[in-house]
Formats: structure tokens, sequence, C-alpha cells
């Protein structure tokens, strides 16, 4: 089944407020093999969203609209809606009784606006508002089951579960759709297409899709089958050969980021690890901590943005400093190894680099950044040229991000106990 | 001027990501008197996308697209918009050199799906991309200016900073919207809301908006006029007048942060800090160097997250803890106190608590955190209860916002040289 979602009002179209309702909907409607091919934000305006409801549901079998529901004059959902069905509005009773029920248990007093929202096209049925004042509306159109639901996400949700789901539940035995993202750091977006180039055409099933943020690399994985465990086992095929294909760049699923997945790794392996940190200026440590529990594997962090406190609090020499630079990779390596001496613990990681937007050189420019990572056997000292026309904002998200995946590389060798 | 957006995508359209660029590019467009009137968002499917740039071209001026130009086969964008054009693609020599240095410079390897970025739809303008592989793409179709950007946020704010910025202010003389942003801590939306009653009734020019993120309120200001100047004259009245209402709560206005309003503010007064760190675990320190130039008054930070390391590194002594608790007020002075003697800095903050989203006792619940700032002359400690309904990443997240605030309150009463 193909569906389009419609959220009217100006403040989402003016940018004020983000749609939500529409990524909610959507993740929603796939739980019953329902896909969503397409989202409009229609300003508060009659003709526009009467066009788009006449448009969505010619091209799809279930059209959900969201918002412009309300009492107000640049209410324009249900004009709109009876508009394309070419029919006129009728008093609904039993709604309008709601509605001053609503007021008079509140101690509130109706208004005027509010005996508008009593109006249904002729042909469609009033959906019952347990949380608020707007009845919702259903009705056909073309070949196309039309919802009109409120805008407020909480009524919106109600809503939903009390008179779409069950209708979708009772249609959708015998399809099934299921979702499943991987997420892998340390291949190019390009790469994993020619890798994944037979596995990603676009007439197969599943249908697979990928999506970049910041060097992360999301794999998404659509299966659909006459069964729900056969659209299981379709994606399970596919995530176990992707993960093949991609090797050890996949660090993660659903919901996990690259800092859950160490920080899983460290606990599992019972590792303690502590950061000396320059350009990054604690998002290493932050990185670390987002988790809860994370002090079972988190000890502590030095931030040691100036040249005097990388030798008063990590007791890097002054002279490697002088000689070298504080970008430099015996300096790195000095902050990694103090910090973990000093730490006690069994990792230390150190970052320093040119993160700018000021202050690079030809021989030393911006998105110039050496990582380090000391363990008990050895400090490997990494050079990443992430770029100069990022921001520095990016240097230092990027910086975390290729540490964290060493050190994700670093723990994936020692995984088995018995190697340790 | 009359805009309609689309964005490209079934990780959005499935709900896996919300669209953010569609609110920021509305935004944009306002400052040019461009009024969004639909925002289409639309799965990888190529007949889907033909349909809604065709719809979307004869049904207003401009047409911003983003997302589908990557190199993998699911990126149809470009064969979409030629489709839509009833044009066929022409290979764009100039693009694919800049591919290839893009990858040469980078010494990563090109692979042949980046070749299908250089195709550019027959009458159409390919649109250098500073940051990526992907051209953008500038065409007309029917009477609407065209263009299709990245859907990588910053590459796409990027490429419309450069290619589409430019053409809307030469064409947007004698039209006069003017867009102004003031930010504020410290007071409640509905506290402003009965402040700012009467400027923001609905039919008043500028009008008049409030949002809410992260106890930060911004007070967005939009005003209407045949001129530029007048446009500009309204927007500083009313500017002036809400700053006026507000009073100490406002901390800055268009793209400016309480961290950069804080961070100016050090500058200014030429003060030097540092920070103790044990529930934020690196927070403060990261949100104090996201500035640029930050080295001038940021020093160092420890961060010290188990009790062992404020002992060791802060010198916090153990029967404090042992008496008061990590998460007590004895300890986040000392915390705060010794970090400043230790550093030599002006000013130290610190800042230990519950972050949760477990380790809440009736006693201590999460969102329990004691904030400190200690100077030379005295050290205040705060207790803030930020709630035990709110997530981990609030409670940290809150934590520095109201510490910094607490901070630029102090720094305010000193803000003039001879109060020194």
């Amino acid at each position: 089944m193909i569906a389009q979602l419609i959220s009217i009002g100006n403040e989402i179209t003016s940018g004020q407020t983000v749609d939500t309702n529409s990524a909610w909907l959507a993740q929603e409607l796939a739980e019953f093999g329902v896909t969503c091919v397409r989202h409009q934000t229609i300003a508060d305006e009659l003709e526009p969203i009467r066009h788009a409801i006449d448009d969505a549901a010619g091209r799809s079998d279930l059209v959900i609209i969201t918002g412009g529901l309300g009492p107000t004059p640049d209410d324009l959902t249900r004009q709109a809606l009876a508009d394309a069905m070419g029919v006129e509005l009728l008093f609904h009773e039993p709604s309008l009784a709601h509605i001053e029920q609503y007021f008079a248990l509140r101690k509130r007093h109706m208004h005027e606006g509010n005996r508008h929202q009593a109006y249904i096209p002729k042909g469609g049925d009033a959906l019952h508002n347990e949380r608020g004042t707007a009845p919702g509306i259903r009705a056909h159109l073309q070949n196309a089951d039309i919802y009109c639901l409120p805008g407020v996400p909480s009524e919106m949700r109600d809503m939903f579960d009390v008179h779409v789901r069950p209708v979708l539940e009772s249609e959708s035995h015998g399809d099934a759709t299921r979702i499943h993202v991987l997420h892998s750091i340390g291949m190019s977006e390009s790469e994993i297409g020619e890798r994944l180039k037979d596995m990603m055409r676009r007439d197969r099933n599943p249908t697979i899709g990928t999506s970049a943020s910041e060097l992360v690399i999301s794999i998404r994985i659509v299966s659909h089958a006459e069964s729900s465990v056969e659209a299981q086992r379709l994606l399970q095929a596919d995530a176990a050969e992707i993960r093949d294909r991609l090797e050890n760049t996949v660090f993660g699923e659903a919901d996990e980021t690259l800092e859950s997945a160490v920080g899983r790794m460290l606990l599992d392996q019972r590792k303690t690890i502590a950061t000396a940190e320059s350009c990054t200026g604690g998002l290493i440590a932050k990185s670390l901590t987002d988790l809860p529990g994370s002090s079972a594997y988190f000890k502590q962090a030095f931030v040691t943005y100036s040249n005097e406190s990388k030798t008063a609090l990590l007791g890097v020499p002054e002279a490697l400093i002088t000689e070298h630079g504080a970008v430099s990779e015996p300096v790195a390596r000095a902050m990694a190894e103090n910090c973990r001496t000093r730490s006690g613990t069994d990792i230390a990681l150190s970052a320093t680099g040119i993160a700018g937007p000021t202050g690079g050189t030809p021989a030393k420019p911006i998105g110039l950044v050496y990582v380090g990572i000391a363990s008990k056997n050895e400090t490997v000292v990494k050079e990443l040229r992430l770029g100069e026309n990022i921001t520095r904002a990016q240097v230092r998200g990027r910086t975390v991000k290729v540490l964290l995946n060493l050190l994700r590389l670093k723990l994936l060798k020692r995984e088995r106990p018995d190697a340790d």
C-alpha cells in the first residue's frame, strides 16, 4: 500500500517549526507494510491545500493530513477537503455537542470559531477527539482513504492510535515490511555503492539505500514479503551479506552510535580510558561520557588547550613543543603516553590539531590533526588531513569520529578474551 | 515571489531522518520576501520526483531541490529534472575535472558512480560545489527557476550562500522584509509572552514570535515596509523595546549563542578561564572552545569523572567526598577553587551532578547539579534541580547553559572598565 502525508500550516512552511509528525507517521505506517512516498507541507491557503489533497489522492491508497483543523479562519483543511471531493460541508450535531462539553468541563468560554470545527465534508465521517476540540475526518477521494488529524503531535498520535491503527491492522494481514539500518565508518559512500551495486538495484527486494552524515554512512534495508517471518528472513540475509562485504567498517545497527559501540567494547573488555585533548577541547571526553554507565570505563580527561597546560598537566617537555610545535606527532605521542601513566588507565587517547578557521599555515594547514592511542604495549599516532574547506565544528567532530574508529579497530583485534 | 522546496530521499519519507533543510531554506528565503508555500519530500523514485518537480514548477517562481545528487543508483534528482524538462542529460567535462581533482587531492580512489555526478540536464548549468563532489544544478522549467543542491546540510547551506543568495539579493530590490532574532535566557516563554503581549498581536507590523530550545527563548521580529530603510527602522525600534522589556535576559542576536556571548565578554574583559567537570564530562570546556580564538581566554580543563580523579587532579579532600558525597555543594566549591588556583586563571567553573538515567536517589535525584564559579574575590555555588523527567543529554546541556548564564550575569556587572 502506498501512502502520502500532508501537513498544514504556515508555521511549518515558513520554517518556524520543523515538521516531526510526518517522520513519526511514516515509521508507524512502515510497520504495516505501508510505504510513504511523499510528504507535503502546505501553507494555510485554500487552493494549494485542495490541490495537494487532490494530487496525493490520485497517486496513493492512503492520505493522512495533519493540522488545519483548529477554530481560527486560517484553519482550512475541512473546506479544502470538501472542495477536493466536490461536496459541501455539513453540520455534524454530535461533534458540536462534544465541543460544547469539552469547554463546559473545563469551565472555559466557547468561541464562535469552535462551532466551525463541527462541519464535516458530505460523505465523510467525524472522528472523535478525546483530547481536544477538533474532530478528525475520515473520507474517500478517488481511490484513496483520507484521514484528517490534528496538528498537535500528542493529539495526532492519540487519534492515529484510536482511528487509523486498527484499520491498518485489519487490512495488513498477509503483507509485511521490515526495516533495518546498519552504520559504517571508514569507507566512502561511493566505495560502498560499488561493493553493494548489485544489491542496490531499484527493482530488488529488499531495497537498499545509503545516507551519509559526518563520516558515518548508514545503510538502510527494507524488505517486503507476504509474511513477517519471510520479511525478517530476507532482511537478515541481506544484513549478513552487507556486513560481509563492508568488512570491519560496520560498527553498529539501528540506534547504535560509534560512541555507544566503542563504550560497549570497553565495557565488555573491562578496559579503562582517559583522554588528553587540545584542539577537541573536551569533545572526546564529552562523547565518551554521553552514555549512561560510562563511569565504568571513563576515568578522567586533561583538556590542555594552552602550551603551558600541556607541560604542567601532562608533563609534555617544553623543548618538544618548541622543537616540533604543539601540533606534531611527538607531542600527540607524549600527550597520550603521559595521560595514560598519570591516569592509571589501560588506554589513553590524545588529539592536537588546527581546528581553524584561522591559524593554518602551508606546512600545518587547517584540518591537520594528530591523534594518538596509548596502551600498555604500544602507542599509535596517526596524522589526519581533514581538509581545509571544513568548519571548525567539523574538524573537531571528525577528529573524534576518526579517533574513536581507530580505537574500535584496535579493540576489535582483541575482542576474544583468549587473545588478551 | 513564491517558492516551493523539494527534499529527496527514502531516509526522509520513511521517517528515519527529519528534514531540517526545508525549515532552514524557508527562513532564509523569507529574508528576501520570498514566501514558501509548499515543501515536498519525495522517496528515491524517478517518476514521483519528476512529478513533484513538474507540479512545483507550475505553481511557483522558484523551486529548490535538496538531495539525490550522490553517486549511487538511488540518486535520481539529475535524471528526474531532465525528464521534467523533457531534455537529455549531457556530460559536463569541467564537473568531472572537479570531481577527479577532489579525489586526487584527498588521495582517494574515484568510483564509476562519481562520473554520473558530472551529468547535467541540457539547458541547465552546473553549480560548483567547493566542499563535495556533487555539482549543483541551475535550470529553468515553466516559469520557475530551479536549483538542485546537495542534501548534506552543511554542503547545502554553503551552496545556497554561493549560488542562490546573490541572485535573490540582486532580485529583491524595492521589496523589504527584514528579520531580526534576539536570544534570551532566564525568563520563561510565558513570562516573555506576557511582557510582549501587545507587541505580539497577529495584525501588527512587525510581527513578533517566540520559540524555545533548551532554556534559550528566541524572539523573532519580522518587519515589512516599502523601503528597506523603513523596514530596518521598524525592526530596530522593536528590538530596542524588547531588550528593554526583557531586561538582562537578552544575551545576543542573530547567530550569536550563549557561548559566543560569554566568550566575547571574557575577551573584552581580558579574563582567563578553566573548568573542573564531573557530570558534564568535558561539555563545558567543549562549549567554551567551540569558538575560534577561544585560546585567548580558555586555558585548560580537568574532567574528573571518578572520585579518585577529583582528589588526584584537583586536590578535593577524600574526606570531603566521603562526608558530603561527590554531588554536593562543598565538592563543587572545592573543585572550582582548586581548579582556579591550579590553573592560574581569573575564573574557574565547576559542575558535579546526577545526569541519569540511573543513579538518582530521593535525597539526590536525577537532575540535581551543583555548579560553581570561583574568582579572586569570591566563590559562588548554586544548586540546580533540572527535573527528573529529562534525558541525560538534557541534564548535561542545561547545566552548561545555566552555568554560562550565571557567568554572563557575573561578567555583566563588571562590564564597565571603571567598575573593575
